[in-house]
């Protein structure tokens, strides 16, 4: 993986291009990229990424299609783009909806092998074809180091040792779902697993374990239980990020947890400050657990 | 564990003591061994059984209640009880809830440290705990054979290649879970997991997967993925076998599956009669895979 600190310098000076899907990640990591003097140019990839937050956000912009490779590499050397990264949710979308361009095309057999062995696979096969092209994939985590959740108890409610142990537990989980290229949140309760993330996403599952409480299939006093988030093992984290914000605790108190654990430098969070005052309110621990 | 043929004569000749927690299936299993010419008596758990359903059954009924050992001890013995079967849902009640009577009491510390290593140890010890009273806990399969799913194409539709591929993926999946005590029932479509059950269980699991669809959260085309469920390994089947039936089959159908795979002679279904009608009417494959 590419350290910050070995970014070629000519590279670094050139406009940084961020491929943009939805969410509101791709715009805080390039808030944190320009706040620290560089200049940034947005690819919002189309059906995905809002055009209202391209448009505010207020950077030169060119919007890209999804199964237009050709495209998007013109539109980045076009720019002087040297350093791209990829940033945002894109959903898994079926071949058949996407219209391609011919660079796409001659693309899709590695695709196809790609897509065979899950997303980490398609995902690293993007990362190398950039690299193929001579552009430089960075990891959000590189251009905005600020958005990585640190180790340590950051708000002031302390985890205690059954939670500790509940959060250890969910990472073990996360670690043995890797090969499946699923899971990267898990809810652990009293050392049960009430949750396992695959491709609903942490929002929706935290909702069910809400249900899971409410209509008396789950019986456990309130306050107990951890959600655990994680990367997955060997997961390329220049391209997959986990990440969480502050409706992450919303949905974590309304189900019934003690708090949210990650792996420390593995999970992204845009705005610390404001998760910290809502577990804060709400009576939850936020940690960053060393691996 | 204990064979079928093994089993004691004496022991058999007398009646067949059923626990029987909610859902359907211990009424099945109940028919089942009345229809082999056992003599059965219920002891349905109060707040778990319905009934409605143990009334109609018709067979000598002794309620018992989830915290109370003895007395369910006590009622096995007043029938001549010498062979108990487990079987029907028990929501993982908080202990809080549950008054206890002094047998109870006194395996307390015994629960606890096996609630510590999650619900397959309770479950083994308390297999331990019915033998050590000089019961032999049998298992749903042992006394109702004919409600195994066995290996094969059940219905008229053949499953894929690509669909068989899922299928195996998920049961590596769930086995890869088994240490984790969670996820007997997953979603594998084209090699993507789309969902693991945990504590939401199967039923709850797919109408997530059929939203997923809705929402085009996931993009497929029609009759794409598998259902795969199959024991955890390691799992003694005398007291958690996991189970399907029609509704199961309509579920997946409205999730848009292609069909429904299950570890073969690892999975119970009340009505393969009516699954397999169910399956063939929507254009579902039903399939039991030799491990």
């Amino acid at each position: 993986m590419t350290d910050a600190a070995s970014i070629d310098r000519q590279a670094s000076s050139a406009p940084l291009g961020l491929i943009c899907g939805g969410g509101s990640f791709p715009f805080a990591v390039a808030r944190s990229a320009a706040d620290a003097g560089r200049e940034v140019v947005l690819f919002p990839v189309r059906g995905y990424a809002d055009p209202e937050e391209v448009e505010r956000f207020g950077a030169p912009v060119e919007w890209i299609d999804l199964g237009k490779i050709g495209q998007a590499v013109t539109a980045l050397r076009r720019h002087g783009v040297r350093q791209v990264v990829i940033v945002g949710y894109v959903f898994r979308p079926h071949l058949t909806a996407i219209r391609f361009d011919w660079m796409t095309v001659r693309l899709l057999p590695r695709i196809l092998r790609a897509l065979r062995g899950g997303d980490d696979h398609l995902l690293s096969r993007v990362a190398s074809f950039f690299e193929e092209q001579g552009f430089e994939l960075l990891g959000a985590h590189q251009v905005a180091p600020d958005i990585l959740v640190p180790a340590g108890t950051l708000g002031r409610v302390m985890m205690g040792p059954s939670a500790l142990r509940d959060a250890r537990y969910g990472l073990d989980l996360v670690r043995a779902l890797g090969p499946f290229d699923v899971g990267q949140g898990v809810v652990v309760a009293e050392r049960h697993v009430q949750a396992v993330e695959a491709a609903e996403g942490t929002d929706w599952m935290l909702e069910r374990c809400r249900e899971l409480r409410e209509r008396g299939r789950i019986k456990l006093p309130p306050r107990t239980g951890v959600l655990v988030k994680a990367p997955k093992p060997g997961q390329d984290l220049r391209i997959d990020l986990p990440s969480i914000g502050v409706r992450t605790i919303e949905l974590a108190a309304e189900a019934g947890l003690a708090g949210v654990a990650v792996e420390a430098g593995g999970v992204i969070a845009v705005d610390v400050e404001a998760m910290v005052r809502e577990a804060d309110r709400r009576g939850l621990f936020l940690v960053g657990l060393a691996r």
